[in-house]
């Protein structure tokens, strides 16, 4: 099992991520709030590039969600809230979603073989699938702005610790050099777990003190840090197939 | 204080590092290998960019130091091994030195107001010289083919480590906005931070364990790990004054 995790979607090169399973992770917030749109019964999102975009695939079953700056977008139905997509909205609806940073990092992933929409949320299912997939795995951390995010870089981690367990149970079918082969990670991927392993008790202070985690605060958003520094709650690991991801 | 980290020298750019305290880490090895000739006698070094520059410069005083690819270059008097630089050859010498990553990060720091060299071995003294200087500090990680390299972000976590304890106990003198004002650390010096902090008590296992601690063990540099890895053995603080690293 080789582990390759990169450190904002500035960083990202469509080629290699070629013929991986990539993880894309946006933890403040996009990818919390496909997660927890998916788990209070939306149907699909779509993820898309600008807002133009998403305006002009809007039909009259589909809601628009997604930010510019942190803020809903003139317009939508819905901001990058995870705790906006109530089960009384979504459920049964597609939505067309765009973000600054999480979008960003899924059109990169266009040739991948799997596209994986990971964050603490719903980290161990995510880490399983990525187990069940063949070929290398590479995590990809969304970062604000094309730089560097805690979060993002936190639950790179906690999906590595994840990864390793299975790996050591003998459950990771991508294991093409046989059960025995020891796991590679690289040297970002080895920071980012002990990086977790350090503040895994208090992960909800660890975004907190985060830069996106004060920025939300301030600006009236704290909920939603809380909500998604919660680890393993959603068992759902949702792929994007088409540009559509689905539960 | 304000702590920024730059996670290799592709990363950094020239003009953020102009007037702030740069601190330029390559643990395995330049940055080591310059402490430990300083501490064994060596009086000035030369960082200098190309083979061909460090050849032009030598006198009959003059040793040549440096590698490519982890060895030796051809015609040098000695390698990048900091075993290597003993107090029998290098007391009271001037060494002109090329390395492939840590001499392009000191010249990238031309513009800044200091520039301290960092390492394992002298990590305490350092980060004290650090705090008595004024302005931002950036902590440059040197890198290895402008790839992140495990060794160098855990010594900026344990830089920072031992500058925010001078900052609790008020002992940073560039600390401009008062005493009592929170220290500002980038998340990704947080990172490297919570890192550190989970590996200290290992860290020689952490630095066999990540790339370049694994390639040199495969070359026979094991012993040069095990030297790097040390922490606080050295107290020097050394700068970059006029092109010329003295102790």
């Amino acid at each position: 099992m080789h582990i390759h995790v990169i450190s904002s979607v500035n960083e990202a090169r469509t080629e290699e991520l070629q013929h991986k399973t990539v993880i894309v992770i946006d933890v403040l917030r996009a990818t919390s709030t496909m997660l927890t749109a998916l788990a209070n019964g939306c149907r699909t999102i779509v993820p898309v590039e600008t807002v133009n975009q998403a305006k002009s695939m809007q039909g009259k079953d589909e809601l628009l969600g997604g930010e510019r700056f942190c803020k809903k977008i003139p317009g939508f139905d819905l901001g990058n809230s995870p705790l906006e997509y109530t089960s009384e909205l979504v459920t049964g609806k597609t939505v067309i979603m765009t973000t600054t940073n999480g979008t960003r990092a899924i059109q990169k992933a266009a040739k991948a073989s799997h596209i994986l929409i990971g964050c603490m949320l719903n980290a161990a299912a995510c880490a399983r699938k990525a187990a069940n997939l063949t070929g290398d795995i590479v995590i990809v951390c969304a970062g604000t702005q094309d730089v560097f995010a805690l979060e993002d870089g936190l639950c790179a981690g906690l999906l590595i610790d994840e990864l390793l367990r299975l790996h050591a149970a003998g459950a990771i079918r991508g294991n093409l050099t046989g059960p025995n082969a020891p796991a590679y990670v690289d040297d970002f991927g080895l920071a980012m777990l002990q990086a977790y392993r350090n503040v895994q008790d208090r992960l909800l202070d660890a975004l907190l003190t985060c830069a996106n985690g004060k920025r939300l605060t301030k600006i009236g958003f704290h909920d939603d840090v809380v909500h998604c520094a919660q680890t393993h709650v959603l068992d759902l690991a949702p792929m994007v197939r088409h540009g559509r991801l689905e539960a």
